[in-house]
Parts: C-alpha cells; sequence; structure tokens
C-alpha cells in the first residue's frame, strides 16, 4: 500500500472511532485515550492527524453532510425525500455518523468546534435540491425554498433524537414518513403528491438499487479489463 | 412564612439554580457544588429535597410540560398553535425550562434519569388538544392526531435546537410559524387556515393578554374584600 493510500485509511479509522467513542459518551466525557484505544492506532498516528480532541471533533462534524449523498432522481422532490430517508438509514448502523449527529445537537463543544456547522451545511446542500424542484415546475408557488429546508433540517434533528430517545431509531424511518405525508401537500403540486415514494423502507430500497448499481458497474469493469 | 411554603420556595430556588447550570454545562459537567452556589443555599437544605444529581435532574425534566400552560381557546388549533409559541416564548427567558429542555436532549444522563420523559409528556398532553380539535370537526378526516402529535413534539425539540445553535434562540418564533405553515395545510379544514393566527409574535401577545386578565382579576379580588 502506498504511503499516502496508508495514510487515507488510517485517518479514516481515526475518525470513525471517534465518531463511536462521542456517540457514546459526548463531548465532554470524550478523552483521546478512548479514542486510541478503539482505533487501535498509535498516539503518534492519532496527532499526525488530528492536533487535539476540538479538531477531531470538528473532523467527525465535517464528514456529516458527504454521508447524505443518494442517486439522482428526474423528480427533485423525490430526490429530496430519498435524502431523508437515506441519511436516517445510515444513521442506524455508521458510528462515524452517529457521532457526528451526536456533536451536532450537543451544547457542550467548545467555541472553537462549530457544533451548529452541519445546520448550515445541510440548509445549503438541500435548498440546491428544492430550487431544482422548482425550476422543473415541482412548486406550488407559494413556496420559499430556503424557508422550507430550514424547517426540514430543523425538524429531522429533532425527530431523530426523539426517535434515538424513545427506541434508540428503530422508528425514525416511520417518523420521517409521517413528516413527509404533513409536509409534502404544503409544497408539491397537488399531482404530483401520489407519485412521491415516502413509505418508510425507502431508505433501505434506494441503498439496495445504489449497491445493485455499483456491483454491476464493478462486474462491468471487470469484463473491460 | 409558614414552615410549608417556605420549602416550597427553597425547592424552587434550587429547581431554578440547578435549570441554569444544567442549562450551561450539561449534565455531565454539572456539579452538586454548582448548583448550592448559584441558589445560595446550604448543602443541608438541597438534600432536604434532592437526594442527588439525579434527582435533580429528575425534577428539572418534570416541571417541563406544567410550564406550557396557556389560556384556553375556543378553536383548539389554535389552542395548540398557542402552546408551540408560549413555550417558544418562556424558553428565551426562563432558566428552568432551558436546563431541562437542554436535559431532555442530552444523551449523557445515566439510567436512573428519564431524559425522554419531556417528549412522552408532551405528546400525551397536547393529543387531548389535538383529540377535542378532531371531535369539533376542526380536522380533516385523515388526520391520526397521536400521528401528527408526535411529529410536533419530534419537529419542535429539533427546531429550537437548530434556533438556539445558530441564533440563540432568536429566529425561534419565526421558525415555529414555519413550522405551522407547513403542517397546518395538511390537518386543518381549508376554512379554518385564514383565521388561525401563526405570527411570530403569537406568543408575545398571548402571555401579555393572559398577564392583563390576571391583574384585572387581583384588581376584583382587592375590591372584593
Amino acid at each position: 500500500m502506498a504511503r499516502q493510500e496508508r495514510a487515507v485509511r488510517t485517518r479514516r479509522l481515526i475518525l470513525e472511532a471517534a465518531g463511536a467513542v462521542f456517540d457514546e459518551h459526548g463531548y465532554t466525557a470524550t478523552t483521546i485515550s478512548m479514542v486510541l484505544e478503539r482505533a487501535d492506532v498509535t498516539k503518534g498516528a492519532l496527532y499526525f492527524h488530528f492536533a487535539s480532541k476540538e479538531s477531531l471533533a470538528q473532523a467527525v462534524l465535517d464528514e456529516q453532510v458527504a454521508l447524505g449523498a443518494v442517486p439522482p432522481q428526474a423528480c427533485k422532490l423525490q430526490e429530496l425525500v430519498d435524502m431523508t430517508f437515506v441519511f436516517g438509514q445510515r444513521l442506524l448502523s455508521n458510528s462515524l455518523l452517529k457521532g457526528s449527529v451526536r456533536l451536532a445537537v450537543d451544547q457542550s463543544a467548545p467555541p472553537g468546534v462549530d457544533h451548529a456547522g452541519p445546520f448550515r451545511q445541510w440548509v445549503e446542500h438541500l435548498v440546491v435540491v428544492l430550487e431544482r424542484a422548482r425550476e422543473q415546475g415541482e412548486l406550488l408557488p407559494t413556496v420559499q425554498p430556503r424557508q422550507t429546508v430550514e424547517l426540514l433540517v430543523g425538524a429531522f434533528a429533532g425527530l431523530q433524537l426523539m426517535s434515538r430517545a424513545l427506541t434508540d431509531r428503530e422508528d425514525l424511518a416511520e417518523r420521517i414518513s409521517v413528516l413527509w405525508g404533513h409536509i409534502l401537500p404544503s409544497i408539491a403540486l397537488p399531482g404530483l403528491l401520489i407519485g412521491i415514494d415516502r413509505r418508510p423502507d425507502r431508505g433501505i430500497r434506494v441503498l439496495a438499487a445504489a449497491d445493485a448499481a455499483a456491483d454491476e458497474q464493478a462486474a462491468m469493469d471487470v469484463t473491460a479489463r
């Protein structure tokens, strides 16, 4: 393995361990030693990538929005719906994401850690999709995309928190489905409503389809060699 | 002052101090000494009311729903809307409430503290109002009150969190107004929509009217003596 590739892997390993520890213990109670033990890397390796607990927390926060990618859809409202279901689904198993979400709702991070960053980044990320939906004529004329997106981001943050508190996120997909059932009629052209899939297993199906497409691509790459 | 009245006052003083300290430092970093210093009471007085940090946190959590009371309205959907605006308004100045909300979204409280309690209590509290709205014929026939209320409670938790992270809750009333703008069309009879007041200053106005009514009542009590 080339030296650079190894460094990228080690950094990832540390981030995933840090996510898991931040998720379990929160910012205040997390120590660098706990992350070292979880990642099973040397102190030198960790400090090569991250100067402090603050910079580790910041890096975990910065990964959040990148982990929300979904396959594009012709209907941009469907793509927006998919983003929430896929993110909810990934949140069940991805420790880095869990840690990142906990840090974002944690008020105890020091001023040097921008724990509000993911809120702003999600808004900027989603507003592009909703603006596209508007250009394509999917929205009611009264919709203000930024306002709607700010609502979606805030509401999602609370729903995942409530779901975590009550059922360890087991009912999160159900809650996301209810959210869209209440929001879509206020933003989508009525004719679109019946065609938008907001069933709770949407996230599982989107991820399975994306995996199948990736496998097919890999098989074609092998044949082409 | 009678002994019992003094005990009630001291308990309240301690709860308010604890709310402020939990709000500022979170569960983990809060110590009994910090609460003692803030409340300016003796250790004996505190331990008379609360056996531990856990029971102090639980008491702060238990106060939350009681602090959300609003004057009744003929239109029960308006009363529900009022509850969110009044709670949002109180959250700007009431330290006990701030601390209670922070504890509810804090994952670091030990198993002995039921930090998910306020979520459940809010649902039970609000579902009664939405059921009344249904009985009065205010709702679309497709509405399932419990489902809608679970959405409202979760969404509100996230919106106040996002508002706190981005603007120290300065824009919370605006965000509550946007929430209702998106939810009401999916639950209320269309004819009701224009009559429901969801302007951002609704909370301020409801509280001012309640204060005026209380003053008037007090004046009448004096006259009647």
